[in-house]
């Protein structure tokens, strides 16, 4: 099977997500490198494309030049990943969709609830995939667990328990470090800081998960570290269309744990329980049952988990390959072969309306609020 | 030194907490079990408390039977514990504190605020220890977090989260069964079921550790078992009198948990997290730093953990252990050495007026709610 | 049910054992301390039993004191607990097997395989019971698995594998320290070092669980530091009379180990795994089935396990508790309630001849050497 | 920079070892598959090339087409990776080398000793690259490990346990099962099934991270299985040429255990330990001090550590990455930068080596043998 052709739009030199989309993409020989637009510096990212194997036609140096480049190739790439600054996620993905691309943008896909409802109406007008990195969606237990929800194995899902903790921003001595200080500043990060750059991940989990949709929430927002004028702690209740009660905390100062994304699914007959940090084992107890270990690739597993995994059970499989499990699904989805756990513009407009809610709520003392986007109320 | 006598209430033969109590009353040879009311059928109650070595003297058929004999005995008990129905133990504790005894009473100290209060205006005028089971803050470890918070190793807190969450009553179909169904139904267990129940437990020990008080709530309670009246499940997020961000989860259908009771504790330099099913470490991590192990019995640990470990280091210690360090704290204290470790009657109705605020703020759809008792506002 | 009487040789004040002791006999109210003979300073270990509650006619000078004045007695002790200095353990139970007093002694219960032979003939001649602190065989959990394997729930067992490590005396600096230098003298210790220390539990508790004796075995001793003429470390590799393959590690310079005592065993059908750090759960999984987590005192677990269990499921029993079911195993036995699980005499001498064959089989490069007492050949 | 150009023996459809090095060597985008001889069965194997993208040219029929044709190209292959059955290891490996192509060889790179030795001579005659696959010790942490021994950060070693142990052919009655059968028979699997199987990735890790070489060992081998005539468990004693004391256990019958590569080291000043199957913590305790959680890409960690780590501190990386960290430092040796810690053709006779003085030694009742090949005596 031929390679696709993929491009890239941002994840410069120096970047942490580049490399993360670059080893998604290549690491299962799906994708070609075909196409680059690096760097907001034209010559730098030019010259960055072409050092890693893009070739000097296409190594471009903004996104309008590859836009108009590739919309005009007989070869374009089937795929363009968006990797930019947060803010311009928004025009450059509706950009791509309109000319006929597929897209993959990374979180979020957009900063307000507006832009989020243009970018899925436009999704849907040009029939092209527009995909969201929510990319722990796709470790194969978290796959296992949806199909296990979804299959009624834990009955009706009563409570969704979730979390999504760091300390790495916990000095407050660090506070005014640049790489830490936009976080919180809402000129450049919007409206919310840790909820919007790591709760979202947590909410959209919960979501993956229980295969349904936040309705309402409540929020309470610190900032523990007083000079911040965003969040950098905060705790959302929730309620989901299905009725099942959402409790999500997500912080940025909890100092000794290093990337605490763990997800708690309680159910009328079983519970389920995955930490992001051992992500190849699924916890689960069935009602009046042991609790049991269920390990990535064991046999007879369920084929969402099975077809997501490379090697043999209790061989770990980390963060990287989860990335590249979305470009794997994205392949297959470009090859006509339907893929519904690809996270997709509805789910990327969802995530704002939720951090809208959120900070309305907040500000409102944890008023519940509506947190479904307009278009889907 | 000759041991203590020491007297019960409740507890009788089937009962959980009972074998608890004797066993930490006595595990260190601290108390000698001299007087009983064990039972509110008066026989079953003396021949029990005979049973267990009690003279026949003083196995007494009820509490006021056992308050009007060992009033009147020189040799009368040094200490009661109130191991009885939670609606009786105001009245109980009320009646031995007047009367001058030393009492340990079961948590809820009592039903109400106002009941709290008369309690600890009724404790402070007699001289006696009121104190109140509040029997995990008792763990070594506990007490080495509060004595590292108080003497400034992680900083100012910011930021306290604490959970207690068990799935045993995540059975619907054995919601009606009598032993689980009353801690929904308001007649019998007030107006609080699972926060009522352990909440209260975690709420205390961040009060612990942090060493503050709790100002105010928002709570957000659910059934998820439709026919229970009273919540089985809860968040609450909370402020502290000295600022510290608080977050508790409470669950009784988190199928899987066992007996999760954790709390992690988040400073300007530094964290702590500890969980109760390892009960035996304290996990901290200094501010941009890596994360260690202290384990109970370590050479050169705070004096505070120490006195309470009773075999080297990596011996685990548990639960019932805890317990009879509330025993130890009780025997320093009736020998006139303050243990300031020691939960009392204040915890007791700071404990209630949560719980009532807590309920209150659920209704009100969250809205932040006072949560001190009148007499500490 | 009247308490019994007990009394203890040796466990004075400072000694680390005599309060485990003294809580296990006292923890379940099970065993009146009446008698005494705490130190070979015989007015200090008066002093010190009166100041625990001894009456001053039975707290002795010294064991033979203690023996005689015991003996004339007609409410005399219905056991006594001898926790004397190794070298002593033989002259001091015989002593009182043959006054006809029911003994529990410390391990290692002889110095020699001789000597341990004749305990058994005495303890069998005497028809007291000759008890011996095997305690980790106590813990519930440990219950469990010696009656899932006498049940078949594993199949045939094929496969033992048992560590006992700690780094406690992995510091050169501190080689010298009476504390720590007297188990690598021959002149104290005896043959062995690290082995005879901590080995012999392992061994004991993989012959415990199998329900099956060591038939032969092949050491690997090695002195870590120089300066130790006594072992440090040791691997022994053993064969059961039942053919069950057997590896035992044991070392004192495993830095980081705090008290790494663990034990799996594989059988035909089925794995167990037990790590004494977290005494409460029992790691199960069938053959061709998921990892199960048996927790102490679940619903529907062997009884063998249920009686042991204080209080409910999730709240940790540790060290100390696991002395007093050894304790609760006496009290039944010497009420006439045989408990099979009791180590004896038989167990004291195996082990015993299992040292001396580990030091003759590492001396001869590992040679495979008869681990069994003559007797039992 | 242009990618490398790589080939691949063996590894064809339905195998495991493929894919793993398709990812391994793609991952990073070092290297383009560019040609191949995936298949004993030659249309299968031309198919199945050009299915991965390798173009119809260079897809071969069998090792010595690819081996004439290759060595006839201008742009011939950078690197072959053989993956074919181990019997066929020698003479592919030799002919290649011979041919000036680098090699990287699946374990075990020979079946006899004297193959080996050819191969470390034939490589060092021909300057060319001969690499095996010891990919475990390619993990950062592993890395870390012995940069930490090797800059005396734990002191002198004195010892090393490891154990490689899983219950994947614990089921008896799966034993004829072809895909299991053969590692258990001398006609297929040599002179020794677990050990030569697993076991020697536990005894490269030991040499690896201490730094050193096993000279001597003493070996009981066990067929707990008994219709199986090579060993299913083994017991490895060693003892490194600098005096470090060597443990090692491997299994293939310990059911429960997924994947159990763990290992511990401990030296003068400290110990470390590591484990699979969480492989991006390394646990480290000084002499005196507590326990430190050492994480995969935390801050100021070593250099060789951290040039192997993709992602952000705790974002896990796993198995297959593992494979690919032996790509990146085949890519750099390829261009000049010594990479001292790719396991190379002496690593391959070494192990070989001990196998056959552990199969030796078992056979004759653990006697100690010497370990080293001939060559390095």
């Amino acid at each position: 099977m031929a390679k696709l052709k993929w491009g890239m739009i941002g994840g410069g030199e120096g970047s942490q997500i580049g490399p993360a989309h670059r080893l998604g993409a290549q690491a299962d020989g799906l994708f070609e490198f075909a196409a680059a637009a690096l760097d907001h510096r034209p010559e730098q990212g030019r010259a960055f494309a072409q050092e890693l194997g893009v070739s000097a036609d296409r190594a471009y140096g903004d996104w309008r030049e590859m836009l108009q480049a590739e919309t005009a190739r007989p070869d374009r790439v089937d795929l363009v990943t968006i990797a930019t600054p947060n803010s311009t996620h928004f025009e450059i993905t509706k950009a791509f969709l309109e000319a006929g691309f597929n897209v993959l943008c990374e979180k979020p896909m957009t900063m307000t609830v507006e832009e989020g409802e243009e970018i899925v109406r436009v999704a849907e007008a040009s029939g092209r995939i527009c995909a969201v990195n929510y990319c722990y969606s796709a470790y194969p237990m978290i796959r296992l667990a949806r199909a296990m929800v979804r299959e009624g194995e834990i009955g009706k899902v009563r409570l969704v328990v979730t979390n999504f903790s760091h300390g790495h921003h916990g000095d407050a001595t660090d506070a005014d470090n640049p790489r830490v200080r936009w976080r919180y500043d809402p000129a450049m990060a919007g409206v919310s800081g840790q909820f919007a750059d790591c709760g979202i991940h947590a909410l959209h989990m919960a979501s993956f998960v229980c295969d349904d949709h936040v309705k309402s929430l409540s929020a309470d927002f610190a900032s523990t570290i007083p000079s911040r004028e965003l969040e950098d702690d905060a705790m959302v209740n929730f309620r989901m269309a299905g009725g099942t009660v959402g409790r999500l905390w997500t912080s940025s100062v909890a100092i000794g744990r290093q990337h605490g994304f763990d997800i708690q699914i309680f159910g009328e007959t079983g519970g389920l329980r995955w930490m992001s940090e051992q992500p190849n084992q699924l916890i689960y107890t069935p009602v009046g049952g042991r609790t049991q270990i269920i390990e990535k690739g064991e046999g007879g597993i369920h084929e969402e988990a099975q077809r997501l995994s490379r090697v043999a059970v209790a061989h770990p499989e980390g963060f990287p390959l989860a990335v590249a499990n979305i470009y794997c699904d994205l392949a297959d989805a470009i090859r006509g072969e339907t893929r519904d756990g690809l996270p997709g513009a509805e789910d990327g407009v969802r995530s704002m309306a939720a951090v809208h809610a959120a900070v309305e709520s907040a500000k409102g003392e944890g008023a519940w609020t509506d947190a479904r986007p307009p278009m889907f109320r």
